[in-house]
Parts: C-alpha cells; sequence; structure tokens
C-alpha cells in the first residue's frame, strides 16, 4: 500500500497515531513495550515493502537503510524515537521517524541518486516515564549504559530494561555500538514543546544547542510539633523552609533568565502530611538547566547558598544532596549553516534557537555531526494527549530535512 | 493487688504503659481497639477490687464510681482517655487518666466522706488517628456524632466506628446520652504537649481557654510544562505559587502571635510530582487555631485574600474550600479560682494558660462546670514514644486534681 501514491504521509502519521491509543485519546505507547514495538514492526513492514532493509539491534533500536550508490562511503543518518510517555499525545517523536521516513519515500519516489546511503533510526525508549532513564535506546548505542545499568534501571513493577528487552526478543547481553566512521551526519527532527516557533510564526527553528540539567535532592529536617499547641515562634518547620527555597530556586532561574537558564523544584514531598502537624520534614527535587554551563552553576550555586541560609535561619537540618550535571551539547555549526541555507532558499520563516529538552541527537553530537531541526508545537503543550503540530509546518519540516539529505548525501 | 500498699502509683502507670507497647519503645492503643479494651479492663478490675462499681456505655466509654454520702447530689466527675497515636507514648490521656483513679485511691484509703459521688471516665477513641475524628467517645456522648456519622466514619481498611463497637461487643444503636443535671463539675488531667510549663519551671497549668480550629483546602491549578524547554516568563507554576501561599499562612499566624493563633500548612501534594516536569497541580491543607475567634477570622481572611492575589498574579486557578470552623471553648471561671487557690494553698509553682490541641473536656464544657489541668511535658515532646513527665510532676498534679475534687464532693 506504501508505494501507493494515494497513500498519503496524513494517512500514515493518522495509522501510527492509533498504536496504543487509549479510550480517552491519549496515546500510550511506554519505552519497551508491546506498543512500541508495534510501531516499530509497522515501519519495518512499510520500509521493506518500498525496497528498503530493515534490521533491529539488542538495544530495541530499528535501523532503515536506502542503499547509495557508492556503499562505502559514510551513511547520513536521520531519525528519532516512537514510544511515548503515558497518555501523550501523537506527535512527540513520531513526527522525526516519520518525517525522516517520509523524505526517504520521497527521494525514493523521486529516483534521487544518492552516492551516501540514507539510514532511518528508531531509537528506543526514549521517554524517561518507565524507567526513569531518558533516550535509553541511543544512550546504550553510543555506550553510555551497559548491560549492569539496564539490569539496574526498572519500572514501578520491578521489571528491569534489562528484563524487558528480553521478554521482547532481544538479547540485551550483546549491546550494539555506534561506528561513527560509518555516519557523515545525523539528522533529528522533532517537536518544539515549547511556543517560541508559534508565537514568532515560524516554521522551522535550527537548534544551536541543547539545555542539559544539573539536579540535587534537598532534605529538610524540622521538628514535628502539634499544629495547635506549638506557637508559632516555637516552631522549625521543614514545609515553611521548603517554601522558601522553592520561592529561592524560582528567583535563581529568573536571574539567569538572559542566559536562557531555567530552574524548577518538580517535587515536595512531605511527612508527616497531615492537618493538624507542623511538618518535621520535607523534600524537594530541584532540577536546573542552561546551554551556558556558567550559567547553570551560577543558579546552582544561589540555590545551594540560599537553601544553606533559609535552613540555618530556621534552625532546620539541610542534606543538599547532588546528583548529576551533565554538559550542555553544541550542535554542528556546518549542519546548522547548511540547514540555514535552505530554510532562506526556500523561504521558510525559521530561526536559531536552543532546545530546553533533552532529545537522541545529544547523544550522538559528540561522535558525529549533528543538527536538530524543530517544528512548532501549538501552545507548547507537551507530553500530553493535546499536543498538536499542523500538517503544514510538518511539511514544512520534511521539506527542509529533505534539502539537507540531499544535500549530504549528493 | 490494688489494695496493697506497696502497689505504688509509678508501679500503676508502668503497667498501663506495658499495654500496646511496640517492640521499638513506642505505644499503639488505637481508638476502638482490643488493646484500648485491654487498658480499660484492667482499670476497671482494678477499680472494682478497691469496691468502685464500674460500667461501660455503648460508645466504649468507662464509668468507675465511688459512691458519696448523699448519693442524689450530683456527682463530681474526672477522666480522660488510654487509647493513643500510632507509636504514640505513655502519658497523652493515660496520666489523666490514672491520675484520677489515683485521687480515688486515695481518697478511699483516707475514708473521705464525700457527700457527692466521684466519678472517674475514661473515654474511648480521643486520638483522630484511625478514624480521622477526634474525641469520639465524648462527642458521642454530648450528641455530636450519631449512629449515621459512627457509619460513615472509617479507618484505611475500611471498618467504621460502628462496626469496630460491634466487633468490640457494644450495642452502637443504642448510644448513651449525657445527664448534665447528674453532674456537678468535670475536671481533666492531661500533658501539656508543648514547653511553656517546662521552661517556666512550672508543675501546673490551669487552663483558661481551648483553642478551635478553623480549617481550608486550597487547590491550585497551573500548567504542567517541561523544566527545560519552558522559559521562566511562560511558567504557571503551581507549586512555586503554594510556596507563596505555605509563607503567607505563616505570616498570618505570626501576625496574630499576640492573640496565640496560630496557622500551618500541614499537607502539601504536588502532581505530577517528577524531576522534570513543572508542577501543574498543588493542594494545601490549613489549619488555623486559637483561642480568640475575632483572631482566628483575621488571620484566615488574610490567608484567603493572599491566596487569592498569588494565584490571580501567577495567573493560576484557585479552589479556597472552607472545610470547618469550631468556636472555642472557655473553661469554668469559679473551677479555674479553685484549682488556683489549692495551687497557692500547696505553694504548687502554676500559672493561667490556654490550650492549643483539643481535649475531651471541650465536649462537656458547655454542660457542665469544667476544668482542665495541665501537667509539664519534656521538651515538648507529644504523639512521640519520647514524650516524658517527671513523677515528680504527675505526682503534684495528683495533689492539684484530689483537692479540688475534695472541695467539690465535700
Amino acid at each position: 500500500m506504501v508505494k501507493d501514491a494515494e497513500y498519503s504521509f496524513e494517512q500514515l502519521f493518522e495509522d501510527f497515531s492509533k498504536i496504543g491509543l487509549e479510550r480517552d485519546g491519549g496515546i500510550t505507547r511506554l519505552a519497551y513495550t508491546r506498543e512500541e514495538e508495534q510501531a516499530k514492526l509497522l515501519l519495518k513492514k512499510l520500509s521493506e515493502d518500498l525496497g528498503f532493509t530493515a534490521r533491529k539491534d539488542n538495544a530495541g533500536n530499528l535501523w532503515i537503510r536506502k542503499e547509495g550508490l557508492d556503499p562505502d562511503l559514510p551513511a547520513v543518518l536521520v531519525g528519532s524515537h516512537l514510544d511515548t510517555v503515558p497518555q501523550g499525545g501523537a506527535y512527540d517523536g513520531a513526527v522525526g521517524v516519520l518525517a525522516g521516513f517520509e523524505c526517504m519515500r520521497q527521494l525514493d519516489r523521486e529516483g534521487f541518486p544518492n552516492r551516501h546511503s540514507i539510514e532511518l533510526v528508531v531509537f528506543a525508549g526514549e521517554e524517561s516515564s518507565r524507567f526513569n532513564i531518558a533516550t535509553a535506546g541511543s544512550k546504550i548505542l553510543v555506550g553510555k549504559l551497559d548491560v549492569e545499568a539496564l539490569k539496574a534501571a526498572k519500572d514501578n513493577k520491578g521489571i528491569s530494561v534489562y528484563r524487558a528487552l528480553k521478554q521482547l526478543g532481544y538479547d540485551p547481553d550483546d549491546l550494539p555500538g555506534f561506528a561513527a566512521e560509518d555516519y557523515k551526519a545525523f539528522l533529528e527532527l522533532h517537536v518544539e514543546q515549547n511556543v517560541i516557533l508559534e508565537r514568532e510564526k515560524l516554521q522551522i527553528g535550527i537548534v544551536e544547542r541543547i539545555a542539559a540539567p544539573t539536579r540535587a535532592r534537598i532534605e529538610l529536617h524540622g521538628v514535628e510539633a502539634h499544629s495547635g499547641a506549638c506557637p508559632m515562634g516555637e516552631r522549625h518547620d521543614a514545609l515553611a523552609a521548603a517554601a522558601e527555597i522553592i520561592l529561592a530556586v524560582e528567583k535563581a532561574g529568573y536571574k539567569e533568565k538572559d542566559h536562557h537558564t531555567v530552574a524548577t523544584v518538580g517535587r515536595c514531598t512531605v511527612r508527616p502530611g497531615v492537618m493538624n502537624v507542623v511538618p518535621g520534614y520535607t523534600e524537594l527535587l530541584v532540577d536546573v538547566r542552561g546551554v551556558e554551563k556558567e550559567s547553570i552553576l551560577r543558579a546552582y550555586e544561589e540555590i545551594r547558598s540560599s537553601a544553606s541560609s533559609i535552613a540555618e535561619k530556621r534552625g532546620i537540618g539541610l542534606i543538599f544532596e547532588h546528583l548529576s550535571s551533565e554538559n550542555p551539547v553544541e550542535l554542528d555549526p556546518e549542519i546548522i549553516n547548511i540547514i540555514e541555507s535552505i530554510c532562506k532558499e526556500k523561504e521558510v520563516p525559521y530561526k536559531r534557537m536552543n532546545s530546553g529538552a533533552g532529545h537522541d541527537c545529544m547523544n550522538l553530537a559528540p561522535l558525529v555531526p549533528t543538527g536538530l531541526i524543530f517544528v512548532p508545537s501549538k501552545g507548547g503543550i507537551s507530553h500530553n494527549k493535546n499536543e498538536f503540530t499542523d500538517f503544514g509546518d510538518i511539511h514544512a519540516g520534511i521539506e527542509v530535512l529533505k534539502e539537507a539529505v540531499k544535500v549530504l548525501s549528493a
């Protein structure tokens, strides 16, 4: 059916949107589940119908190849992911995969004589919802996750990534590697997950840098007390201290606003958490992200020092646990220039920008020249069944991606 | 054994402290459980050995009576409770019950010729931990809880007070009432659950007023967003708004400090509550308590208006649900004077004070002249296995209570 010109991109997109569809309209294709496999299986079938070769690796990634005239030249890689968050939308990940497939299909139909092979990769398990690991498939590929890590990472039913891979027929004891010399470039297309392109009426975002998170866990140890019997002046209220810290985190983010750094408290856990007890314990999870390491560190240090003085002032015990610190990723300047030239030539309204969210391409960027292309997200809505991108904008993305693939694979 | 002068109060207290004792030293005698029954059963046995009459009512309350010379005169009632919170201490409730028993035992031993009968009541289910209802036994007695309410109030296993009463052999379809005309006065002795007496090196607190709670539930509806992709200026962070409100609650309490009003946020629930999402939803439980209704209302209204302007400023939806509002209780001035005279005469260091926590005597105060006597709590520790009151202080309490009973029952 895919050879049929009547099988439009819109129909293709709709068919994938049915996989994992829930009654309320949300899509649930969690990492390393049958639903994610089903989506990859459909793409494999469609690709083989077109004469492309398809293979899976033991990280669950799917690779589709349109052979080049000179198969020894390094290939041009495109791709993204097909898994979703619980009750997610149809666009996050799938738009990039299907845009890549559409490019290959159009180039095939047009008889484009690519010297370099063109490959489409579907990275498995990009979303962290199930195993608390983001971009699992691409991380495994580049060696950032080993078999021990896959045994350790478990979902809320106690199933590890290792076991989930085995249940799906993969062999996690024989994980793949990435031979960078076999690839000339990697291009990912993704929805923006923010309001900037929509607000500025642009169709394409050319990403220069991807923000990286620095994370901390804060424990506040106050004194549980009777909410009626304990006078205001006698309290060591862990939640009131936490409230001051939450606002200090927000302020630290605002201070670095011009550097595009953001700071968030995403979780606040209170014990005992009942109406009539002054809270004795509160835990906060803090996430600071940015594209400039210096700015991230300034915000992080300000949060650490504010937390410390707030706790001291209130006579509250503080444990400030540094969890992780990643480096912002710079995308390839030449690839950026190629994409920009195409936008100008095709008169597609675009801007250079940064990505606050992480993507699979972060993991490949240090190894191969990498680019990231955004298309708008209506209202910036993301990780939600209501996420939406106009087909007009998706087609603009496909056009730009296709031209870039042509330039790189010619 | 109780007739034996060798069976000291200390030994008596220790014997009760074994009922419901856990391995870690905490005591768990929850409302309407076998453990609470066991404590009442021991007291019933000891009382009957002394020749006192004992009866239970269908609310689970135990009544012990030392008949007066003129049985037609209204009785002098003393009492408290024997149930505890989970992993609670040996003092909260039990000190008052056993002090009452000790008074009756001493008066009996001394051959005190009480014209009025003296009664000791052990109120069942004072702690709210199990059924979310505080002072259940005394509330049932005065008609504040009917059979329908007892069917509706359930523990976390789905067992209602009604069913628990039945399981213990009571008939909750035949609940008791309180014939106020049969009583001349009610005196409760209780641990302070606060640091004031200890800090001021006093042995007795004579309570003038008992604080009452006014409560609210606040829902904040912001917008869930990606913690990396959503810029600071675009956020509608429900937790950051909650943080401002938590501090506004604290401030409202401080402003009414001179009126002894306190304000607490005891619970803060955040959704989705994960590291990488700006919280879209937060719920707060607010408890305002005081002994002056005007002051409570000022604090409450300030909280309501602060919440409103904070939510509006941040573009966040607010639901402010008023949950309950109770009136502070005034204790009987004549009873207070009697207790004060005794303290002066016996040279027991005391002060008049208020109670932030609620007690069974709140329910009887509107019906019969009522007094509440506090003894110190070491470090103010309460609802905890580490709660402690020195036997010297308990004996001072017993002495004052006994003299008051003598004055009232003579």
